[in-house]
């Protein structure tokens, strides 16, 4: 089975590792820019390459793994006859595939990849769709081969997942952002946070976040609430993120 | 050495335990409802007592884990002579506790203490605070013993702390909330979305959050903001939110 790698940053080089390690043959590895592309192709023992043209039509598999921004002019530049191409958006529909190849799909990796930090070990979902059941049972496969937790999951739904998971992951670490420029202001060191952030995350493994939610807000505690909104008070952003969360969890506890 | 433990909720029935597993003899555990007094006095081989005139004068420490709201009033009716009198509170200084004894302290938990889920097996920061020299050390030891990774900070800059804690605690979990409640209407379950969470957490365990924010506001990828806005249209709270956040993460691009 031969896979060919459109893209080099961190959900190309996860899937190219994942799939090289479980014997799948990498056969090119595509970036417009050659030096990304020569150094993941070196990683997974393909041939590297920086024009469409040049991407060779006899994979079995194509994994197109780029920016979102930038999915919709490769698509309609890159033609194959049949053989299936898959993109890794979780936002954009599988319509966007539907002039490249006869046989098309979804690959969305449900998990923050990061190539430069450690690659996740554990298994997570793939988000799967297809333009025939035919592909979806190949998709399937390949996805299983690889470990993942396969989920068929069609378009419209998938935008949704798409946004949940931008709360769950993107803003859930921009508010970490925010705790550590609190601290900084009090030469604090953002690691004093790191167990709680742990434990955090772990609680809501095996239960509902609504039912663990604590706090002050949670408690209704407004001489606390009033107190974190003086130190509050000279960052307009931090403030107002404070109001808005607070009442949303005091929202939370009244619908309960 | 003993030890009394003053409520029976998360924090002191962590402490009790704790200590208990360390070899220290808990004297009694208090809690105005005799019921929840005997349940973690039976834990920890304890005497149970449910007024405040019960409290026997002669342990070694008194740990104070009531909630913030309550430990004022406490702490107006509780004497004792120069026993070590400690609270837990990261929001209350420690000058609440100036009349009790000769001798007071903190005794802060920067973690999420909840006894109905498996309690923390690993260290976390117990913030410490004292009167006087001597108590600081005994209560330094205190911390140690039960592997606390002791760190000595003072009332406000412990509020300070509490504040960044709110935000990566509790304001995290509301966001795990809501991205169960955009789940809910699809249909979708959380469980999809928990190695995401996990991943999340761990990403920022060696590195700052600042560095490995992702996501289509980092991007600055216009077209998905847009489109996530109009799945959220139908509800201010989540919209408002998703504007915030991705503004916010728009702004730390532009000043990095």
């Amino acid at each position: 089975m031969k896979i060919t790698i459109i893209g080099s940053g961190n959900v190309a080089t996860y899937f190219a590792i994942a799939f090289k390690s479980k014997g799948y043959n990498i056969a090119q590895v595509y970036s417009p820019h050659i030096l990304l592309a020569n150094e993941l192709a070196e990683r997974v023992q393909a041939t590297p390459c920086s024009a469409i043209e040049e991407i060779s039509p006899d994979s079995d598999f194509y994994l197109i793994a780029i920016n979102d921004d930038a999915l919709k002019s490769f698509s309609e530049k890159f033609r194959v006859k049949d053989k299936i191409v898959m993109h890794t958006s979780g936002f954009h529909e599988i319509n966007v595939l539907k002039n490249v190849s006869l046989n098309y799909g979804v690959f969305y990796p449900l998990q923050t990849l990061n190539k430069n930090i450690s690659l996740p070990t554990e298994p997570f979902p793939i988000c799967i769709e297809a333009s025939d059941d035919e592909t979806l049972k190949k998709i399937k496969e390949l996805a299983y081969s690889i470990d993942g937790d396969v989920h068929i999951i069609l378009s419209q739904r998938r935008k949704v997942l798409h946004v949940a998971a931008v709360f769950a992951n993107n803003f859930s670490n921009h508010l970490y952002s925010l705790a550590e420029k609190i601290l900084k202001k009090e030469n604090i060191s953002f690691g004093l946070l790191r167990p709680l952030i742990k434990s955090t995350a772990e609680n809501v493994m095996h239960r509902s976040p609504s039912e663990v939610q604590t706090g002050p807000a949670k408690r209704g505690d407004e001489e606390i609430l009033k107190a974190h909104l003086e130190i509050l008070k000279d960052d307009p952003e931090l403030k107002t993120i404070y109001e808005l969360i607070s009442s949303g969890i005091r929202k939370n506890v009244h619908n309960s």
